[in-house]
C-alpha cells in the first residue's frame, strides 16, 4: 500500500540504491519468538548473490547481511527487524555516460520524467540490486514459516529461457540447486549453458520464465475479494524487476478451456478432499485449496546490452547507447531466489491475516 | 489493504452477497467538485448487465444504481460515495441444491473451509455479481478523470475465446461496442456466436482472453518499487473473478525475446519522446511511459455448467454435480467492462498518488 | 489509513450526510461465524437516538438499521457486512439560511475551503448524525467480542457538563443506564437535568466531558510504537465530533505527578499480576495491562445555537448567524454510545492483531 | 497503519533498540528535488541530544545521522529514505538487573506478556531513544515543507514541570532555544532548574506539559472523518512515549464552556476570514481554518527512578526496584523537538493529502 512497502500484517520496506552505500529492508509485523541469525539470512543471499557462475554478472558483492535490530538473544522479538547490506563494490564510472542518456527498454527515461533527479549510478533505485532486500526479507518470512508452518515448502525454477523450454516430463526438483540456471533437469544444463554463452557473445540477452511451487500450504488462505492469495501473488511477482506477465496454474492457456476440461474434479481422500487434477494452481475464488500452489511468470531480456541502440539523452538528442558494465545476459536466472523471496512473504502474510480474522478455525468437511 | 477494498487515494470497498437484498462499492478519495450522476454510472452498468443478449445469464436484473451520499446537486463533494444496487430476480430456489456441495473448480469448498459457514445462494460473495459493485465505483473514477484527465481513454475487448482468437490484422476499436462480444472485428462476429452458441448447446462453458488498453495515460504514473503501475493493474484484473493470468505488453512472450527484439528505441517527436515499438505496453520501471498501455488477461470458463462432474459435499460424500441456475457460457465477455472499471480506478489512483507526491512536476527533456 | 475508513484488521468505513437519503457503514475484517441480527444492533442505536428525552434534538429518526450484506441466516460470513439506516425526517427547509453562510465553530467554512461545494443541509458530513453509523459499527464489534472475549465489558458515562462534575465518591454503574446523562450517579441527575433546561432557555449549549472503561481486557493488545493502544483509543475518540482532548489514566493531571507518586506498584495475585494503583489507566508501552483501561476525552459545546454570533458569508459579507433547527444543547450526551462504539472497534482491532502476530500466546510469570 | 509505521502519504518506520547496534527511520514518499543534507537533519537531532545539560541524562550520545539512501546529490529522489544512527554509548551492564524484572510504571512487564521475549537492555524497544529516529524523520519532513509550504513553522515549549506552570503573560517565542528547558520564559529558568535539581535530588522524577504550535498552515488540510488533522495529531502525540493526554485548542476545559464562549467569531480580514478568538486551537470538523494550531500534550514522570518501588519479576516473585542508569529527571524536556518532528510530519502527510484529493484547490469567499 505504500510505494515501498510489501504486504500487510507481515511488511517489509526496502531502501537503497545500487550505488549507494548499502542497501536493506525494514521488516515490520514479525512474530515473536522466532529463531532467527544472520547465516540464516545469508544462505538465501548467497543462492541470488551475484559473480557465482559465468552466467551472472561480475560485480562481486559479498552481500553481507547485518540484523541491526529485533532480533535479541537469536530470537525475534516482534519489534522491527532491520536487515542492511553494504555495497562493497560499485565502480560508478562504468556508469557515468548515462548520467544523461536513457537506455531503451529501461526505467532510465520513466524516473527521469517522474521524479526530475535520479540516482543515475547502476540504475539506482530501479536496479536489480533492490531484489537482495527482497531476499533478505523473504528470508525472515520463510524462519517464520518453518516455526509456524514447518510443512510449507517454496521451491522456484526456470521452465524457459528464450528458445529453452523445460522437459517437464524431466522435471526432477532435486537437480534444482545443483546448475546455476536452477532448472530442475541436469540433462539439459549443458545445451542451457551452451544457448546463453551464444546470447552473450552475441552481445545480447534473453528473457526467461520462472515457476514457483508453494507445497504444504494449508487450504483457507486468502481474503476475497481484493486480498485474495491470488492477487497478492500476482502483485509480489509483477512488481519484481522486469517481470511482464503473471500466471496462476492453467495461466493464460486458460482462455482455450472449455468447463469439462477445466474442473478439478473432487473426491474424499483419507485427510479430507482429494482433487484430481490442478488447473487452478491451488486457489479457488482467491482461497488456497491446500493443493499445491503454482505461478509461474516472464522475465523480459536485460535492457543493459552492449548492442548499440538508438535512444535520446535529457537534452533532447538523438544518441545511441551502448551499456557497458557488468549485466546477466539472463537476469531470470537470479529471479529464482527473489520469487521464492515474495511467495514467502505473501503465504506468510495471510497466514498471519488467516489467523487473525479466523482463529486459524477452518470449516468441517465429513 | 483491507479484504473488500481496492486502491490507495482513490479506493472503493465493495458489498453484497449475490442473493442479498443489493450490493454496493463505498468509494473514497473522491476529488470534489466532479459532476455525477447516476445516469452516467447506469451507461457503464448496462454495459456488464446479464440478459442483454442470448450469450450470458438470461437473469434478468435492471441493476439501477442508487448514490446514497457524497454528491450533492449533481457534484462529487469529497465525501464518501455509497453506489447500491438492489437485487431483484433472485431466485434461491434454483440454488437450495448447492447448499452443502461444492461446484468443481468454484469457490464453495474454499469458502466453506475458511469461513465454515458462507451464503450459498447464487455463489454469494463469490459470485461474479460482485463485479456490478466495481463497474459502479469505476463509473466514479471514469468522470473524475474525464475531469481531471480528459484525453485519457480505456478500451477492452476479447481477443480469444476458446479456440477463437482476434485477427489483430482486422482490429476495429469502432465495432467493439456493436456487438455482444466486445470484438473489434465486426466479421468475425457471426462465428463467434455459432461457436458459443455449440459450446451452450453442449452444456459446457468456455474460457477467453481480454485486453484493455489505455490511451492518452501521461508518462509519470506507478510509485516503485511496491505500487509500480503495473503491479497494481495485475492485482486489479487478477482480483475480477475467474481471472488465472495478467499480462503487460509482450507478457508471457517476453520470455522468448532476446533485449535486440525487446528494447522499444527510442527518438524525439514533436511533442517530446517517440517510442519506436511498444513492447513494454506502455511501462517501464513500474512508471507509464506516455506511451499506450496494454494489460491482457484469461478468464477460465465457469463451473457452473450441466454437464455432470464428481465432487464431494460438506458431509465428505461424493457426489455427482450439476450446476443449474441461469449462467453464462463464457463469463468473460462480461468481464470487460469490469476490467474497464478496473484499469480506470488503478489510472485514477495513481493519478492522485502522483500528485501528492510530485505535485505533478515532470522532469524535461530537451 | 483510508479518510473515511477506521480500523486496521477490523475496519469500517462511514458514508452518508446529515440529509441524503440514508447514511451507514462498511464494515470489514469480520470473524465469520458470530451470531449477529438487526436487533442486536439497533439496541445500540437507540441508546444514541435522538428524541429520547428532552435534553437532545427533537428530530425524529427512527434510526432503523438493515443489514444488506455480509451475514446469513444470522451469522457473520467473513464478508464486509453493511449497515444502512435510512434518513426519514430530514427537514432541509430549517437549513436553507445557512447554504451560504459560516457558523462559527462550526466546519461550514473549513468544508467550504477544502472541497468547494459540500451539502450544507443539516451540516452534511459534518453533522454528528454520522456518529449513528459508529455506533452501528461498534455493535458488530460488540458481537464478535461477546463471541471470543466474552469477559470484555465497556461502559461510558458523563462526568461533567459545562460546571456540574460527577462527585466519583458517589458512582454508581447500575445508575448509568436509568437517566438521559448516562450519569453514574441517580441523585445528581436532578440537578443535572435543571442545569441543562437553564443552558437551553438562555439559548446556549454546553461542553461536556466522558469517561469510557474497557474492563476485562487482557494484557497483551497494542502494537507499539505507531498503533499503540492508547494512539489508536485517542484517534478513535479525537475523530468524534466535537472532542477537543483525549485522556488516558491520570492525563493532564500527569504533568504534576512526580515519579514515585506515579508508579503503579505491582504486587503477585492469585491469577498473575496485581497492580495496587491505576494511574497508566491500564496501558503501558502502549500495550494493556490488563487492569481496566479508562479514556476520557471532552466535547466542547454545540456551535448551532440561536444566540446571535458574527461571522460571514461565501460572499465575503460580514453578517450575524442565528442557528435554528433542532441541536443538542448538549451534545456531549449522546456521544456516550458513539465512545463506547469507538472503544469496541478499538480492542477488537487490537484483538485481531494481537493473534494475527504473536498467535494470541502470552509470556509467563513464574 | 502498520506496527512500527507512521504517516500514510509521508510515511516513516522506525527501528532498533536502545542498545542495538543502530536504530533509525525509513521514510517513505517524499517529494522528489527537495534539498536535504546530514547536516540539516543533525541540527534537528542535537535538540533532542541528551547529555546537552544537567537536566538530561548523562548518556553520551553523538547521535549522528546518516542518509544511506534517497538522496543524491544533495537531493531527495523520491525514493525511501534510510536515516541511521548507531548507539556508539551503550553500557548495558548497567542493565543486567532488569532481565527479568519489571519496573513498575514502564512497559517492562506489558513487552514481556506479549512478546515472550524481548531486549531488556536500556528499555529496548520501549526506550525513549526511539524518538531520535522520529526527530530525524521529522527533520525530512521540515525539509520537504520548507521546500512547498516555506511560510509554515512549528514552534515546541514547555508550559508545565511538575507544580511550576508557564506564565502565558511572559510568553516570549525568542527565549526557547536558550534554556534548557524549551521554555518561552527567560525569567523562570532559574526557578525551574532549582526545582528540577531538587526532584533529582529526591531521588524522583516528575511529569510535564508540552505545546506546539503551528503557524502559517493554510487552510484545508484534514480529511474527515478518520483522518482529521486534530484525530492524526493527537495519535501522533499519544504516541510517544509517556504521553498520557492530548489536547487541541481548549482541550479538556472546552467541557466547561458554553456555545457563545466557545464559538470563535468571525469578520473579513484583508486576506480573507479572521478570527476573533481561538478556542478551537486552528482545527473546525477536523480541517485546518488557517490559524495557528495548537496541541498540547502531558508527559509522565518517568519511572526509572531510584527511590524503591515495590514490584515482581518474570518468576512471580515479589521484589523491590531500584532503577540505576542515566535517566531523566524529567522526560518532558527532551519530549519537545519530539513533538515538533511528529506535528511537521502530520502537517506534511495532510499536505500531500490534500493535494491528491483537491489539487490544492480552494472554496471561494468573496
Amino acid at each position: 500500500m505504500s510505494y515501498n512497502t510489501f504486504g500487510r500484517m507481515f511488511r517489509f520496506t526496502t531502501w537503497g540504491e545500487s550505488h549507494g552505500p548499502a542497501l536493506g529492508a525494514t521488516v515490520d509485523g514479525v512474530p515473536p519468538g522466532v529463531p532467527l541469525s544472520e547465516d540464516f539470512i545469508q544462505r538465501f543471499l548467497d543462492r541470488r548473490r551475484p559473480g557465482t557462475s559465468k552466467h551472472t554478472t561480475q560485480r562481486r558483492e559479498p552481500d553481507q547481511v547485518r540484523i541491526l535490530s529485533g532480533v535479541f538473544e537469536g530470537m525475534t522479538t516482534g519489534t522491527s527487524i532491520q536487515l542492511m547490506i553494504e555495497n562493497t563494490d560499485q565502480r560508478s564510472k562504468d556508469y557515468g555516460d548515462i548520467a544523461t542518456s536513457f537506455r531503451p527498454g529501461h526505467a532510465d527515461i520513466t524516473y527521469h520524467l517522474k521524479y526530475g533527479v535520479r540516482d543515475y549510478r547502476g540504475g539506482g533505485r530501479s536496479s536489480a540490486r533492490e531484489t537482495a532486500a527482497r531476499v533478505a526479507a523473504g528470508a525472515v518470512a520463510q524462519a517464520v514459516l518453518a516455526a509456524i508452518l514447518p510443512d510449507v515448502r517454496i521451491i522456484g525454477y526456470m521452465v524457459q529461457m528464450g528458445a529453452l523450454h523445460l522437459d517437464r516430463s524431466r522435471f526432477d526438483a532435486a537437480a534444482i540447486n545443483d546448475n546455476p540456471f536452477f532448472l530442475p533437469d541436469a540433462a539439459a544444463v549443458g545445451a542451457w549453458s551452451d544457448y546463453l554463452d551464444g546470447i552473450r557473445k552475441d552481445q545480447n540477452s534473453v528473457g526467461a520464465a520462472i515457476e514457483v511451487l508453494v507445497q504444504g500450504c494449508p487450504p483457507g488462505l486468502g481474503a476475497p475479494i481484493y486480498a485474495k492469495l491470488d492477487t497478492d501473488l500476482a502483485a509480489a511477482m509483477m512488481s519484481i524487476n522486469a517481470v511482464k506477465a503473471v500466471e496462476i496454474g492453467e495461466g493464460m492457456a486458460a482462455a482455450a478451456l472449455t468447463g469439462t476440461d477445466n474442473a478439478d474434479e473432487i473426491r474424499m481422500g483419507p485427510d479430507g478432499p482429494a482433487f484430481l487434477s490442478n488447473h487452478a494452481g491451488g486457489i479457488l475464488g482467491g482461497i488456497s485449496t491446500g493443493q499445491d500452489i503454482t505461478v509461474r511468470f516472464s522475465i523480459k531480456p536485460t535492457s543493459s546490452i552492449t548492442t548499440p541502440r538508438r535512444s535520446i539523452n535529457a537534452h533532447g538528442e538523438e544518441i545511441e547507447v551502448i551499456t557497458k558494465g557488468r549485466h546477466d545476459p539472463c537476469v531470470g536466472i537470479r529471479a529464482v531466489p527473489v520469487a521464492e523471496a515474495m511467495a514467502a512473504c505473501v503465504i506468510l502474510d495471510h497466514l498471519l491475516m488467516d489467523r487473525a480474522q479466523t482463529g486459524g478455525r477452518r470449516g468441517q468437511i465429513g
